[in-house]
């Protein structure tokens, strides 16, 4: 990170904070005043930017990330920056004219102009976006022409690994407000998308023939990105709120490198704390500290991938009770998030993925991470040489909605309209299944956050199990008979990456995120049926 | 690739074509017809589509590529397909409901509608664009209610790693159109941008400690993407034409592991064929098809980078002679191309990487690639986990603009535009140097292709020589003099990747993308004075 940090703030810098009041904490409604204290937005093509530029005074009053080197693999290591690159720092003297770099000139950029439509806070429904939307319009000049911090030129053209400065700026805010990191060099950059990132993370962090911690029923894609690197997979026992800490301590502390193909103890958990996939259990604040304190008794990277973070749902309640109403205001809001472990986490061991898939689309491939500067300037220099960058048209879209239209107010009442929509859904679902399906084999929580139900059945009740039929063979004959009756759940198998251990349960995976309330109901008596069926009920 | 090709086609499939006439060649003009008897186009929420389904009979009255097995690392022969993706070939009953996959419904997607405002043809520069422009429209239910076969309905969700089968159909065709590739089964594939497809290839054919043959002097983020993976450069010779075939076989046929720490013969030639970076040589067909002889005879993989295909420019004409007319028709334009390796490959050992970076925009951050089924398969499974897919927001973009509106008719003509205005960027930039530089020490030849000029020095003139110094600090001496005298060119030494073989010559390179003809001609006026100075003429 060599961009320089342009605030005329006198606390950055300081050391010792003694003797100097502490800072307030970033606030939705403090950004404007905090936004007008900042030198300087880089908006030139390909221009460098870093958090270090948006960060607030009460970051700095925090200590220092450990280093984590050890922890980075061979390939990690051997990233140098680009020499291309290193050519700019000789176009400081502005009468210089560059016949450097080969980057094209925005003439030749077929694109004048991008208006999109989109929804004006309170009104977030399509119907009401189609009657009471609002355009933005992003022309090719628009920084030049003092319209805007960002525009088509830039977007259009080559840019840095970081994403574009106005953008960068907007997540490192999201993540002052929202997570408040608890060390002082935290930093951010844009991804193309969170499965990029965490293939990065893989080949950052891990050698073949390693073995990396994660749920033990968990996402199989995640798994499928570490098979091909020779990455294997150790999972750890769960319960209704997910890893269990106990359990991850006991595997670690009891590492046998013989019985594991001579793999060295795992130093990477992938862990998918909210919402999780596929079993939507959330981790408690408090499971959360005692999974946090076990990675620093064994010195864990701990990969967070968050995509359902802000698929947070209101408490559920069933059938006839009140709903619990939503969130009266912001700061309501955010205090009822459980906390993350980036915000509990004082040594800098973890490595945030966010994503906007599930809150925004799934289709501009952007996200982003958040972790120590160290770690965040190691993927830097590997997306520089592979993606390079996310898409600019997709981060120009992202911009003018998040950062000029909606600001972090208006994206928070985006995010808890979400929770509002996505509380209904799971309550379709989960009322569906209280009606419908047989409660002497089928057990389930409500989950508390994400897209996914997981409903268990007690498959030794199985005929199949006193005929003496495998776990995987009743798993499928279930499987089965529901497509037969016109239901796709997802099997509980699909999402086991670590095959050492048993299958004592047997689950199905159910989301609620894409079918309508009235096709949840049919499908999930389809289902009911196919257990009654099935187990001869 | 199992999607089915449903084109009712009798040619399709054919094995003995014997008794059956030869098809036509896919030209722009029976692209409309052709499309007319394509029996479908998928246009689901990340529907399957594959080359196949868009390629025309000619293509299949070829032979088959060779197989590349032995060609693949560990990391690429590990890959097999998703688990999850494999459920979806339960959902052909349409009345089956599904819970199964967690997409977000796109009711959540906040985008409504997209407009982009882009070059009605002939008018292609920004001015006739603001004055008689098209608006493209793209809504979010475009594909219901049937004005359009993609939409933000579907560029917003996720995609397959193929990209949407209407943007793969127009780099299918164009490929057709341009390469007529020389086997049967060739397939494009999206990526997210060339730099990322280069990554991936070299995480497809390399192991660590590999040596990949590249050109003298070349590209160096293509080295810096390779070196961390422990992948090392063997240069190859070159002359005004680019890579010499001979010195290549020459490298091949003398290889001597012990003296590269073990490393086994290259397998793999990365080449930029055309305006190579940073030289600016462009392979005449002769040279092609003698180095393709030789990656035959040494079974190799060719890399084939093209982002300047399309920046093949008019014959140089020295300052007062007539310019050369522009192509008159799509025909003579095409025509006028230097055939590309996949032309001529009828191995299937080529990889074609495509960009539209220096054609359109580099900020899409979309590409594609073509190569045999076989390889692109390889490179889809390795997208699919990490990329997924190049961004939605910029297929869509560039689906409505190239594929929508200007067709393959508007898009060549925007090709052929291009084409002329780089042929007087470059003019401008030769025509400087024959009137500034100082002919006794600088020596060039107009470049035919590309963004680059490359400047010979003859630096053993230079005074420093004669008093010991080395070719490192006679290039640095002229470089910050001419930085100093407010012109910045780049160190050829930038682009030497293999520091194992000695600097008999000096560079300078100059690009003529950026800068303004007057502008040029001020920056090599200085440079001219700058090598005046420092050689003491």
């Amino acid at each position: 990170m060599t961009a320089p940090v342009p605030v005329d703030v006198d606390l950055v810098g300081v050391t010792d904070t003694s003797s100097v009041p502490v800072p307030d904490p970033l606030t939705v409604n403090g950004v404007p005043a905090w936004r007008k204290k900042l030198a300087h937005m880089p908006t030139g093509v390909a221009a460098a930017s870093s958090s270090d530029m948006f960060k607030t005074p009460i970051c700095y009053t925090k200590p220092k990330a450990k280093r984590f080197e050890h922890h980075l693999s061979l390939e990690a290591k051997s990233r140098t920056s680009s020499t291309l690159k290193g050519a700019a720092r000789y176009l400081s003297n502005p009468d210089l004219i560059s016949l450097g770099g080969g980057l094209p000139s925005s003439e030749y950029f077929p694109i004048e102009s991008m208006d999109i439509k989109v929804p004006t806070p309170p009104g977030f429904s399509p119907e009401a976006t189609r009657e009471s939307g609002t355009v933005l319009h992003a022309g090719k000049h628009d920084i030049r022409e003092g319209a805007s911090l960002y525009d088509l030129e830039i977007a259009l053209n080559y840019g840095q690994a970081t994403g574009a400065a106005p953008l960068l700026r907007f997540v490192t805010e999201h993540t002052e407000i929202i997570h408040s990191p608890a060390y002082s060099d935290w930093h951010c950059t844009l991804t193309a998308g969170s499965t990029y990132a965490w293939d990065s993370a893989l080949r950052i962090f891990c050698e073949r023939g390693d073995y990396i911690l994660m749920e033990e029923y968990t996402f199989a894609s995640a798994v499928e990105t570490a098979t091909p690197l020779g990455v294997k997979v150790a999972g750890i026992p769960m319960d209704e709120q997910g890893l269990l800490p106990e359990a991850m301590d006991d595997i670690l502390s009891n590492w046998d490198s013989n019985a594991r193909e001579g793999a060295r103890k795992p130093h990477v958990l992938y862990t998918i704390p909210t919402g999780q996939n596929p079993t939507g259990a959330t981790q408690s604040a408090e499971r959360r500290r005692a999974v946090y304190k076990v990675a620093q008794k064994h010195d864990l990277i701990i990969i967070e991938d968050e995509p359902y973070y802000f698929l947070q749902m209101q408490p559920y309640t069933s059938g006839d009770s009140t709903p619990v109403p939503p969130p009266s205001n912001h700061e309501e809001f955010i205090k009822s998030l459980v906390p993350s472990f980036l915000s509990m986490d004082v040594d800098g061991r973890v490595v945030r993925l966010e994503s906007f898939s599930k809150v925004i689309s799934p289709g501009t491939r952007v996200g982003w991470i958040v972790a120590s500067e160290q770690i965040v300037e190691r993927f830097i220099r590997a997306f520089e040489v592979s993606s390079q960058n996310p898409s600019g048209i997709s981060q120009l879209t992202l911009y003018k909605l998040l950062d000029e239209h909606w600001g972090h107010s208006g994206y928070l009442d985006w995010l808890i309209n979400l929770r509002m929509s996505y509380t209904a859904r799971r309550d379709s679902l989960v009322h569906a299944c209280e009606q419908h399906l047989p409660r002497e084999i089928a057990h389930w929580e409500a989950p508390a956050a994400g897209m996914f139900h997981w409903i268990e059945i007690d498959w030794r009740k199985h005929p199949g199990y006193a005929a003496g039929k495998t776990h995987a063979a009743i798993e499928e004959e279930i499987f089965l008979s529901a497509v037969d009756e016109g239901v796709l759940l997802s099997r509980g198998n699909w999402f086991k990456p670590d095959h050492s251990t048993s299958q004592e349960k047997m689950f199905f995976r159910a989301t609620f995120a894409a079918a309508t309330a009235e096709k949840i109901d049919v499908a999930i008596s389809r289902f009911g049926q196919t257990l009654r069926t099935q187990f001869g009920l």
